[in-house]
């Protein structure tokens, strides 16, 4: 078999076998297969697409080029959530503890941030003394005791999807559904998880701009899924803007634990109660959409959810207490208000600008090994659809210190608001879930 | 400029400014851009195709990476041919004395061969003596003296074209119209001709199958000519067989030469003079088509192409009575029959297995490296359309030696003929001309 060959046949457009893909894959990974080989395939891939049966193909192979995590010490049916990710995305810290409530074991690998986008374990990190390192025996052990452990990326997971990834960065090929599902979907089965729901955003700010797009990838993940045996379920949610209001990681932590106690934003928990429903449902839970959604909004109300939160945290070490006094996570000493530049309603939020500002900071890591600092971010105060005066707060910065950069920081957060006169139609959240069964719109 | 943002714009079907072009060749070339982005970029040029512009400035970077000739020392219209190459093309032998008896300056820098195709500066060093490195002053001189001169390819010509056309081999991006016709014009151009014949067959042996995709091709290198003020033109012949009889250095040479005294093979001698006719118009020698083939038949009945022929072997260090005594040539010690299968009509012969038995023998190289044995060849007896009885002979081998080695290639030879008992509907060999004004069939 020759690379070459391979190439061809995708150019022609004829599906590879999986012996073929796996050649390429296993290829690449060695470095027997050089970087120019797999871009011109993946450009040809970008312009040819792949089969169902390609793309599953593609997705095992890089699943299985790395380190495999078998989940199988923990009891029931372990669901993994996975988010396009997105400026101010905490959805990780309300799904888990909420959907462990209802007795969903949520046995979570994450990653850390770079450039303008969080990591869960960073904004985990937020909490003096929370143990992100835990050994695999103590993560199981936790996760049949408590229903929930967070930990971060460790081992060799998926070296063929992250050479992969960084190579169609440089090549322009990160476009391509096939590509974008295999990606994701290689990282979730090789983290052992029995069922996968994913949180897929559409937007002018996200990878995919339209709902017909947002559906095709979710359609890609979902098909990979049922090829290779994990139930896998997407919700497509408009994201247009920050999800709530808080950028930074305490700032974030706390917006998850206002969520948690049934006080949070309403995009934010609308969006986690719909993840968390699938996830529900996909665990056996729960045998409807209904019943879970009830389910759940019943652990946010009681105090249930809030509890497994607290829970979780001591068991990793960090201080329970933080979930009632607010002034225990780290605070920001100095607080900016950001003014309207002028009178309008909020037409738009450039939700990368707002991650900008928020690493500038220092709440994100420009490079691999910047540290961060947990306290400072953002806080919104108004979001799209709302009106404004002029000079009036948008939002506030939680800066280190005073000083003549932070100036800057004011008029980049101004720059991502556009202010209009006129009042914007105001597009649902919720855009459609696709499962196995097919595509389903909320009305 | 980043090159990911030039391939993105190219993969959206956007043309590329001459500007941005000159940026990936000219980084290309210097390293600068790595291969990984370049196949990238070629891969989607195969899909997205480039314009006539694109097209233009592509040719002429690639011209401009190395050594441009200035042949301004010589006198007149200097006018260059090229053929898409193949087994047994021996044409520059003839139309360079057949056009310099016109009076058509012809100053020609050649190649050697790789693999299965020769190279017309392997076969004249079949002629003992015959130098093929002059100085650059001595090649001036000569051209302006006795109207022809060829040498091999010096000095550093399109560096660019190089690098890319390795990379674009490896990485399935070679039948790309646009990339194929700047290769070939890229490297006439730097050649320093004012004006081009271009010689493009096609078949299912050829690059282009089709007619329609050979006149494509045609017309974008004519369009290329036209962009960067260089006439061009091309002759479009069918080729699903060698030219002529002879596939070996000294036979192609001794071919050559019968056909420059007006007894070559039909199919030689008629693709000979319409490259031939459209070099002499192009050159300002003839006013049309007509004219420039009654003059060019005329020089072959009078001697007067043999006498340029002899005049040129001189020039170069070469004996002139080559032309009269063919076992001045190298010859062969063993002459081995090659016996048809079957009986029938011949109806089809793989080129490309002819090429590569002759190489076998010795007549081409391997490798790069490889020496070769200018003696040895085939000579072809049987051709498309003949009849032919079961073991009669099609084809001579020309041999260094008996040998067990023999007994393969003649296999070889048979096998490349296809014997059918159906009698074949012969295609014309001239299939159409392309010039700036159109394509024009052949009826």
């Amino acid at each position: 078999m020759r690379a070459v060959d391979l190439i061809h046949k995708k150019k022609n457009g004829e599906p590879l076998s999986q012996a073929e893909i796996a050649f390429l894959v296993e290829g690449y990974c060695r470095g027997d297969i050089p970087d120019y080989q797999m871009s011109a395939w993946a450009m040809a891939v970008y312009f040819r697409g792949m089969t169902a049966e390609e793309t599953a193909a593609l997705t095992l192979a890089m699943a299985e080029s790395g380190d495999e995590i078998d989940l199988s010490p923990i009891r029931g049916i372990k669901t993994d959530k996975h988010s396009t990710g997105g400026v101010g995305d905490k959805t990780t810290l309300i799904i888990g503890p909420l959907v462990a409530a209802c007795g969903v074991p949520v046995a979570k690998m994450s990653g850390r941030g770079l450039g303008h986008t969080g990591g869960t374990i960073d904004k985990l990190e937020a909490i003096r003394g929370f143990q992100t390192e835990l050994t695999r025996e103590r993560f199981f052990a936790q996760v049949n005791e408590i229903g929930l452990a967070v930990i971060g990326q460790s081992g060799n997971i998926t070296p063929a999807d992250k050479k992969l990834y960084a190579l169609r960065d440089v090549t322009a090929t990160v476009e391509s559904i096939p590509l974008i599902a295999s990606s994701v979907m290689s990282k979730k089965i090789a983290a052992g998880a029995d069922a996968i729901v994913l949180d897929v955003k559409v937007g002018s700010g996200a990878f995919m701009k339209t709902v017909d797009e947002a559906e095709a990838l979710a359609g890609a993940m979902v098909d990979i899924g049922t090829q290779v045996g994990r139930q896998t379920s997407a919700i497509i949610s408009d994201m247009d803007q920050p999800l709530g209001y808080a950028i930074g990681n305490a700032l974030e932590v706390q917006e998850a634990i206002d969520t948690l106690r049934g006080q949070g934003p309403q995009d934010l928990t609308a969006l986690c109660i719909a993840l968390s429903a699938q996830m529900v449902v996909l665990s056996g839970q729960a045998s409807d959409m209904e019943s879970a959604e009830s389910m759940l909004r019943e652990r946010l109300e009681s105090g249930a959810a809030l509890d497994k939160f607290r829970a979780f945290v001591a068991a990793q070490g960090g201080d329970p207490a933080i979930a009632d006094q607010p002034d225990l996570l780290p605070q920001a000493p100095v607080l900016i208000e950001v003014a309207a530049l002028q009178e309008g309603w909020v037409q738009r939020i450039d939700a990368e600008q707002l991650g900008i500002a928020a690493m500038q900071l220092g709440a994100g890591r420009a490079t691999k090994d910047a540290a961060i600092d947990h306290a400072v971010g953002l806080v919104l105060r108004r979001k799209v659809g709302d009106k404004v005066a002029a000079g009036e707060t948008i939002a506030i910065l939680h800066a280190r210190s005073e000083g003549e950069a932070n100036r800057l920081i004011v008029e980049h957060v101004q720059n991502a608001y556009t202010i209009s006169t006129e009042e914007p139609g105001l597009s649902p959240l919720l855009l459609s879930v696709v499962t196995g069964k097919g595509v389903q719109r909320y009305s």
